[in-house]
């Protein structure tokens, strides 16, 4: 076992890899939630210019990833690589927002997991000594998500209780080697973890086993406990998968103080109608590079813990009468001060 | 730049992975082609035993995943980590069937080059001091992607002259950083590009520039020369992609004289009424995890460059009048005999 695996799913990196920059880009909704003001920029019009949402959706990637670059100072065609996926079938907003970039291209599809997956790799990449700079990006839309994985918004279908809403919205990340704070320090794989739910409307149930049982393994590996850190973030739990998750540390004997979800914290549950909260690749994408960069950057928080998770079905795979597989990777960020 | 990177697109490894085992699982149709005594196993049965194509897919994959594990005498929860995706929506196929697992799962979407860049990954993972042992994988089923790309089978419908066949079949590699050989030395990550081809009936039209593009760039980066591999295999380009990449060489005034395309290797078609060859992600997976790996163990070749080709389009972009990005990834594989 080399000296970076620090345990059946964790590895610490040799050297803390830096977040140069990041950018996030959102929805009009996502500009009038709670914070809007952290985004770097919000298109009023949801259709970003473009004559599809589809086209969309790839237009506001792209944007988000000129914006990180350019705010990381770095030229798109020098990045050593780009880590990044989306929801839409055959990952094609992310594919064709990068098919001008020039840089080499790793497609990824880990569902709302895709952003710590990125990040992980994209840190592992360079911490390996394959590169000086990587990208890792996520998005989702609305709309485009609506029609693909549930009804035409024209159908107007009412949504159950447990449901979430999907953000639009897209985050990018510029990691270097060289660089300052705050850093990666270390990333847990997740494994895909079942536990048979099979209602497509609550994803948060769906998905609260797979992050605890990420969780668990990072706290296991690195023998740190969740006091450790100032802030543990999940994904996009929304408010029923986040109760879950409480729940089963509440089972072993840990409070989640310092719990906070992305799919919580993007809306307005009370003013905005998203019943469970957020959803979606570009939900804690954005959150992690706009709210949660600038806050480790600010020293509100020096150690936090991502943890994105991911609902790895399939409209295809509900209906033919599949359970719900969900992952979640975790990926620690540090800011080097005690 | 660190010493493992040679070049704008390509790192060499410190030290070179070893290919531990591989396993390859097909169809009827891949059984009865050429290379149909060189799989693990051969299911006459197009469903896997199972209730719909997409179960059938995961089914498959499974088995050729246990197979490779088994081969390589690993229990499949004690590996490091699975880099693996296929072409279904939401990559369904790869993460059902890797649900039991117990190992740290990274979702990949390249399209039909997912095998290289899961290879890719799997051996940077390594290489990087990550893990030591990890599975790169990938699949395609016929009939899952019929509906899901094209027609329902059941309409009978006609296929261009440029059309190319989905292989059924699944290929797996476990890759280690202790053992012999075949070694995976270099890895270049390919670059979006996209030659403005709009027509999806003609996908190795829309991947051969992408195949130029990397294999360019893996010869600048390395020094090497086409001469200097006993073969080149690009993944799928069939009839068509691989005289467009023969001609886009003859233009800079170099002559593959050594290059194979597992698209023209899995099928006779003569025979088979395949148009104008194999496609899908488990094309060159299970060439990769039959032929190729077992040619190398045999001395037969001694230096190969894998190339795996992907078409990075959905059934709704090319519905949208957009064109087809392709992106190649390549893989140097090496026996360490001169």
């Amino acid at each position: 076992m080399s000296e970076k695996r620090i345990g059946r799913q964790t590895v610490r990196l040799e050297k803390p890899v830096s977040v140069l920059a990041g950018a996030a880009v959102g929805g009009d909704k996502e500009g009038d939630g709670p914070l809007g003001r952290c985004f770097d920029y919000i298109s009023e019009d949801s259709y970003f210019g473009e004559a599809s949402w589809e086209k969309a959706e790839s237009r506001m990637l792209k944007q988000c990833f000129s914006l990180a670059c350019d705010k990381a100072n770095i030229a798109p065609s020098s990045l050593d690589a780009i880590f990044g996926g989306d929801l839409l079938n055959q990952c094609t907003a992310s594919c064709f927002a990068m098919r001008d970039s020039g840089a080499p291209f790793f497609g990824l599809y880990g569902a709302c997991s895709t952003m710590a997956e990125a990040a992980a790799l994209a840190a592992m990449f360079i911490d390996g000594g394959f590169g000086s700079t990587a990208a890792a990006q996520s998005c989702s839309h609305f709309c485009s998500a609506e029609r693909q994985f549930r009804f035409p918004l024209e159908y107007g279908g009412q949504r159950t209780p447990t449901a979430q809403w999907t953000v639009t919205a897209a985050g990018a990340l510029i990691l270097g080697r060289d660089g300052g704070a705050p850093y990666i320090t270390h990333v847990t794989a997740g494994k895909i973890v079942d536990a048979g739910i099979c209602d497509a409307a609550n994803m948060g149930a769906a998905m609260a086993p797979a992050a605890f049982d990420t969780l668990t393994a990072h706290f296991e590996d690195t023998g740190r406990s969740p006091q450790d850190y100032d802030i543990i973030v999940t994904g996009d739990l929304g408010y029923v998968g986040s109760k879950a998750l409480a729940g089963l540390f509440e089972h072993e004997g840990i409070e989640l103080e310092n719990h906070l979800d992305c799919g919580l914290m993007i809306f307005d549950r009370e003013r905005q109608d998203v019943h469970a909260g957020g959803s979606g690749c570009g939900c804690c994408a954005s959150v992690l590079a706009s709210l949660l960069l600038s806050g480790m950057r600010e020293g509100r928080w020096n150690r936090m813990l991502f943890a994105a998770t991911g609902a790895l079905m399939s409209p295809t795979t509900s209906q033919q009468g599949e359970s719900i597989p969900g992952i979640c990777h975790a990926v620690a960020f540090d800011t080097g001060v005690q």
